[in-house]
């Protein structure tokens, strides 16, 4: 079935106080995210909502692959729904609320389980930045162990707690690697997330090739911050590459 | 051709005494794990019977990427079909039957050559849970020599016996690897063990890669039981997802 | 454009004498080559004409991808096109006539530079069957040195000399890797053919892996054998799955 | 969409005075590239103008996987647009600009992020012919360290200065690795550019895999140059197979 169908479903809840196109948006992050194999069946991309700082959106308790505008719904920075309409939300829906918190800057969130981040976590070898795509790498991405923080052998952010803890340990970095589960990552808006989290795993998977090839000579701490200024510049031309793609595709 | 063509050989065959739920989504789980490529143009996937334990159903002879509804056939637990109708059915048939005798909790069982699992039945390396979506590998994966059953150097379950000493092996476990030919698994419903077989190949995947960043650092046996559930529970919000991209992809 | 539009340029040529059935299985050969990754651009597949054992047919000089019946063409066992129509053909199709010349038992040859094959020519690092789908590797891979049998430089078998040679390398093998270049494989028939080429990638792709998690156990002498009777008597359960999504996409 | 609806979005910009089949090369090259994931988002390939040797033919600021004929540009060999429209333009067309000075033997020139050779600009490990297809890689592959031309950790060439050096680098050579950022060619003809740089890619990835399986026994320089006088006539029959593909694609 193709997406278009103009059927009622496809339409934002009337519920939505959050603009058409920031719904529009999350929507398309979550089929964007899915086609990179970034996000599968399970992950999630918000967005603080662009007329109330306190609120943000996100989907209902869908896959990120099939998510459409209708799916879209409003949060609290507690992580409840706005308003409680009785349907099933993401568990880990904490990581996003207790994120937006702690970093005023953050605009939108992604956690997801991108495969190529999976082994660095679980190592803890560090991610570093292989190449001018992935600067952001270059600002640090601390490891998140969740057994610092219980005991009982929890490995999904399924409280308010862990999701603080959770951001205490991003602190003021771009992405949190979580060991033995993925990643989370806060940006300054959602086309530059998506645009992050894209090359974040393909920062990944160059990492792990390279450093089977020799000594690797990463980007310098100057080549970091030169490329945040210039090349993140660029990602509005990748976002409508990506957004024709998503949005041509047969679902 | 697409798959809907409202053709009679797509109805189930007159003979199937299963639910028609269940007929469906053995159908799909096929075409799920053929996209997946955990099944290829080999492997089968079966489903205990649903109103009557003592049979199972599973596709005739036919490449899973190709089964429909109209294919699913019927089978004694001595793997023999019911009733008889002179077809060709998978000549590993046994290892569905067998295993389903001596698990009774096996709702599900699929058989692949998952690519990536076979390295570890080839090397003996021992497959361990990378992250949370495979914590079912932590309850532990034995390896099925099939040397130690027979001399004649045949490596397909072809008979009960084999197919006896491959639930053996199995034991009460949810996966056994096959030296130099794939994996069985046997899993409590069918959506979960379509979900299993996904992650398990992605954990190797993993573990293959992280192995040689370094030292890893695997689920331990509390968050292994954590995981199984917790995270366990969410399978069917990817199911929606796999079934929705089956269904709506051309064959 | 879809494949089927029924233009005249899609029925085979008036000059063949081969049975239309072959002519599709070859032209659908290739489609099935190129959909499997074993043929891109380049490398092409011929069968000994069913008619006249002293004749083989093979399309022109196409890429396999985009290869029609009416592109099919057939070929002396001097690799000369029959009847010469001054049309432009494959330099290389030495590979074909003179294997064929060698090899009575011979019906079908693929020449292909398969990926996963490449790096076992190039390093001498010896191809051995890791898993039962892949039992004719078993049966031996010698690695053809072309510098043996000219100092020109020459990587392509562009003479009935170069051919002669590669026959006499291959011997009475299944396949022959081409050091630098890519592999060539005879086999009893088209079929099977296709069959083992896209199995014997995969058994390289799989010990390229299971070399770097440990010591691999391949398959013993006996298994071989028993799969080649065993295992390869199912291609055609594979072969209805590649034939019907060769068919079904849009190219 | 599919892309050859007939809007008038979709003819040359009618102030392109190079020939249309230049033009309509130069766009489909983006869409190969694209498809083959030799550009993503990023990258650009241009043709030298075939009317006028002072001038080249690129995209306006587009992802090359969404250019269309209508996007294509002209430019002085100061890498200015020709006329000034006021449009956005790459901020790297210097690259291009720079090397057609230097070279008059180039015709065209691509420059990619291609994932499989990072790692070679990276680490500094030499990438060397693995197969015939990819003879051109025998004449040279040097690295440039941008580093050694300004210290304010500018990764991009954004300027005549930065292309001109690049320039310098790449020399007589067909392809120059940029470290931290991916490669730049210059080629003979567009289509020898496009057939080059996606077989670059792939030996980079043969190589990879090749060292870890042992020595490597690499082209010899007189292979290289047999190669380059024989095997890259070939290159035609993959540019049908390869714009096939592109057109037959929904975008």
């Amino acid at each position: 079935m193709p997406r278009k169908s103009p059927t009622k479903a496809k339409q934002p809840s009337r519920l939505i106080t959050a603009s058409r196109e920031l719904v529009d948006d999350v929507a398309l992050a979550n089929l964007i995210l899915f086609d990179h194999e970034i996000l599968d069946g399970f992950g999630h991309v918000s967005a603080r909502h662009d007329k109330d700082p306190q609120k943000f959106v996100m989907s209902r308790y869908v896959a990120p692959g099939i998510v459409t505008r209708a799916d879209i719904r409003e949060f609290s920075l507690d992580s409840e729904p706005l308003p409680e309409r009785g349907e099933k939300h993401y568990s880990e829906r904490f990581i996003h609320g207790e994120i937006y918190k702690a970093r005023p800057d953050a605009m939108a969130i992604i956690h997801s389980h991108a495969p190529p981040l999976i082994p660095f976590g679980a190592t803890g070898a560090a991610l570093r930045p292989m190449y001018h795509m992935s600067a952001h790498v270059g600002l640090g991405v601390p490891i998140f162990e969740i057994r610092d923080f219980q005991n009982e052998g929890q490995m999904l952010i399924r409280s308010a707690y862990l999701g603080r803890s959770l951001a205490e340990t991003l602190g003021d970095k771009p992405m949190v690697l979580m060991r033995g589960h993925g990643a989370t990552s806060a940006a300054p808006s959602l086309h530059l997330a998506v645009y992050r989290a894209i090359y974040a795993a393909l920062n990944a998977r160059l990492q792990m090739e390279a450093m089977r090839l020799g000594e690797v000579n990463y980007l310098s701490e100057i080549e970091v911050e030169t490329c945040l200024a210039g090349v993140e510049t660029t990602n509005e031309r990748a976002w409508a590459l990506w957004k024709k793609e998503a949005a041509g595709k047969k679902r």
